[in-house]
């Protein structure tokens, strides 16, 4: 049994990789962390977890959390972060990051979006943990940086498009929305559920939101050029879900069996994303709970532009069970396992 | 390899059952029937299921059926069930009918709640499926009567107090609030989003929703006396979940302690019924996607009145979850088996 | 025109204030007070003010407040409308209170649910405001306790059966529900989107919500005698509204026709309570936005007991509405002035 | 007092102009039709009337009709409307119609989207309802081809560029999403609760949905040259609201600053537009229950691109609150009456 530490219990991320972590035949978590509820149960905090997890939060001391586990989620704000998983990897841990911290190859681009980076030197031993784009990679990773939710939807989205160099790289426009677990956990009066509930915006507008740069960074490797993208992010009234609806201008004509056609070739043999087929179009409650990506790429064709439709739920594919996949991958277990789960509708 | 057929399969009991039977180790799903859409994958209906459960939906023919299964779940509306579940029977299969048609085990009760019974020698047959105050009968059953949901929250909030003879049996007030799954799948205005949504309501109040007799039936069995029940319903603006607050009278003092430690008792060992601790109380949000049901029994000190809260995922514990629970009894599975997941919070 | 300070803006029952008063032809909203918010726009904090109402917040200076209008809203939490009542009272204006303050007549009751009252002499002074079962003294009332939420809808539900004696008064129960926006608006984590959404709970059970002993007082009023309730209240995952569901014993036989009659008669001319007729029942997506509570009283003709449902929008009719008909009632204005919008639905 | 009439009174924003138009000081509803409900009393559709609002539903009889009407208007699906507005108008009526049926100019388009129109002589005489961009025409207009919700959103968010020539022509892409009143009224699995309740997807994808050539057509004629959109609409779990996100490209170089103002002059002394300030964006629920256009323009400093935020409630400036504008400018009623009630919020 692998023994698992997950820093930063008391967030969304943090219940749902127990959640997740629960059905895992070969995991055990042993130990769970929470700065502002050390010494309560998590069954307190999360009243679902009674009778099956029941682990007292403890404060977050490195050192004694590497005795515990053999791997670490952090699952901690930015900043928080860096100033723990180099101790969990000198102590020769391995680590799922789910923050920012890493995923920035560029200390520079990190510094410019965040603030002065604590440990650059650690960005490079980093691996972005795509496994649809990064698998062989993220096997032999002591630290992965678990990638954004937006970042996740887009980039699974664009990645055949532009492996093939098939669109104009400058074209890229997406559009996205998500749900409210997305702001996270803490007391804000925006987040109240009467500010959230039956009201649909924008926010971040105008390239500004900080998923952007990490969307640009992995795209640009993609396409093997460096390119900019203009990204609009929209809250939802629901709890999960991320569903990115991304233009592009094709360089050559096309169709949209063609386009459908490419994107079961790139994604053949994927466990966890699901290709359309034409006609279908995805919906965020498709993947409620599961760890699935389901994209739909089409023409309009009135206006010659590349649409393409993708959805995740934050949580999962956006977050904790990509986590998971990722630990498979590094821990040499089968890529699936604890994430067969369907998703729960409605 | 147990093979199982579910009739109905279209609507969202039929679908809560491919989800949780997805994950038993001990099943294989082999026929999915509905009338509406045989032909169609179900995985067109419901595209959750893309890529994991892509069976063909077939019509509704018994015989036909039984050839490809073991063990039937027939999730259909009342008498539609009735109508088949001899011939399965017949034919040498297990059945676990999620419909009301063999709940009631007075034909008389049953016609005047619903229609002339069409085989009411079956119903001495039929077992009524709630593990917990019948688990024995249930292990040798071929035809279990899976129970309503509310009844289900009720039943189980209740049957420690009149198992011990601790209430007056004539003060009973159950008052249930349900999502909107309970409303089944077919279109009607009613059941719309823009009706249902930011609106809450009682309905059927004054004694005339059909599962009142089923819970009279089995309260009165429990207490050893025949007893009346004011059941009013009402419906939340959220898909899942029963909250039921149930009010009773006392026969001598009691207190809170008391009657948690008394509840601890009477569930010990369940795996599925969770007694809270004092000043916890159930959410139907902490159950969802899960068998559980949380239950907080308590005094109104001021009032001397003992009100119990209860909450269950309707779809799980009040439908499909207890279904598959019966099952595993029937076929001497562990009963937990595919059971096991958390519940999906947020 | 008559100048109205509301005091307390950057609430909902402030902005809800805003919002009706903006429709009344004989007010004008003069001076807005957020300790919270001083300095900025009353548009910054609510956007759906823009271009109506771009007064800027002040801080809570009750002399200067009170030379800028001829009458106050206190739409404060409990203690801090009390600090400042008493000297809006003495400079000769007239307050309409929203808070827990001056509800209760005894001190000794509100130093026992609340803690030791400021000004227990203003507590004579101080009418109930609930038009319909106290509208003479309203009218000549300098200080107006505007009732609670849950009281309004339970009061009204009871008042014509307590007035003519026909129920046994100790065995009422009143099972209410709430929107979120009964929670007000501060940031707290139980209030978030994701915590709320999609879950329906009781909370306050056991006769320990503070809206107990208002329902008391007010019910014991009207019966002639001391009496003592069942309370319990849930919350609801939707923005607005109360529906309670109230259960008594009637001292002899009833029939709904009967009873329908008996509260059409009682609340006949009454420009705010709608009486269903038999059959229909309250919603709270039907009131809305407007100053209505609607009632369905009926027998449970199984258990013999009475079930009485009303439903308002808590923000109106249980609070900033009712304020506003208390205010054309103090002021000599029709009572229906600016209170003539129907409700919003869906 | 202008007696008028609505056809398709049972349907959504047939309630929502008999809302609307009781507060209306100059106008009295003598007439509502319903094919499905005649012989019912609205209230007993819409519970929120009664009291205010109990007339009996008709059957569509034109000249019946037209005896108790000063002004119609035509609240049907596409077709059920030219079949009876040519009536009205050879009756000497006024007509608002709120359908697809005269929207757009020209014949050959509308039988490409649709269907034959059965008058096509009337497309000429119908003059699109939208007051910002054709106040004049509309006062002297017998029938008023009220605009769609989709279009009013995106055609006030462009207009101001379109008009001064600022963008790229066939660069627009606009990215929209409603909330589910926007599907109407009828029973359809589709728009079930639960079908559509924590889900966010996108539907009619590559220039399929049928407000498309409406919104191109009037783009077209403020750009004085023929374009083409890429249009993408996405359903919200909300009642109401549609915020669009539109993308286009500037000729020139321009700034956010220059932008707010450039808009700000293009609206000014609109009643019902407002232009935002630097770093404010729309949101539906500013605008619910309100004719208000919220607008935010504002430059991608990042791409150079510009992105106009817009919003408005889908049933009042989308629907029924621009027909009763559009009816104020053809009877010379000052043009906010009836329509100046604020957003309701939350």
């Amino acid at each position: 049994m692998l023994k698992v530490a997950i820093v930063g219990a008391s967030g969304y991320t943090g219940l749902e990789l127990i959640r997740i972590l629960h059905c895992h035949p070969e995991v055990a978590v042993t130990c769970l962390t929470s700065e502002q509820s050390a010494g309560k149960s998590i069954s307190d905090i999360f009243p679902t977890l009674r009778g099956r997890c029941d682990l007292l939060l403890e404060n977050l001391e490195p050192v004694r959390i590497a005795e515990k586990a053999d791997l670490v989620f952090t699952a901690l704000p930015h900043k928080a972060a860096m100033e723990v998983v180099p101790t969990f990897l000198k102590l020769g841990k391995k680590v799922v990051d789910l923050s920012a911290d890493y995923r920035l190859s560029d200390p520079a681009v990190y510094g410019e979006w965040y603030e002065p980076h604590m440990n650059p030197a650690y960005l490079k031993k980093a691996v972005y943990g795509l496994p649809e784009i990064r698998r062989s990679k993220i096997k032999g990773a002591k630290l992965v940086a678990n990638p954004g939710c937006y970042p996740t939807s887009i980039i699974l989205g664009l990645a055949p498009l532009l492996k093939k160099g098939l669109i104009r790289t400058q074209s890229i426009i997406a559009d996205s929305a998500s749900g409210v677990t997305g702001a996270g956990r803490s007391a804000k009066v925006d987040s109240l559920y009467c500010e959230v509930n039956e009201g649909y915006k924008a926010y971040g507008v105008g390239g500004i939101h900080r998923h952007t740069p990490e969307i640009e960074q992995e795209l640009s490797l993609l396409a093997g050029v460096s390119l900019k993208v203009t990204f609009t992010p929209h809250l939802v009234p629901m709890d999960r879900g991320i569903l990115s609806t991304i233009y592009a201008a094709p360089l050559n004509e096309l169709t949209t069996a063609k386009l459908i056609n490419l994107y079961e070739e790139f994604y053949e043999g994927e466990p966890f994303v699901r290709v359309l087929p034409h006609g279908r179009l995805p919906s965020t409650s498709f993947v409620r709970g599961s760890n699935f990506c389901d994209i739909a790429p089409m023409i309009d064709t009135r206006t010659g532009r590349i649409i393409v439709v993708s959805a995740i739920d934050n949580l999962v594919k956006g977050a904790s069970g990509q986590a998971v996949q990722n630990m498979n991958l590094i821990c040499g277990f089968p890529e699936t396992t604890g994430l067969d789960a369907l998703a729960l509708f409605p």
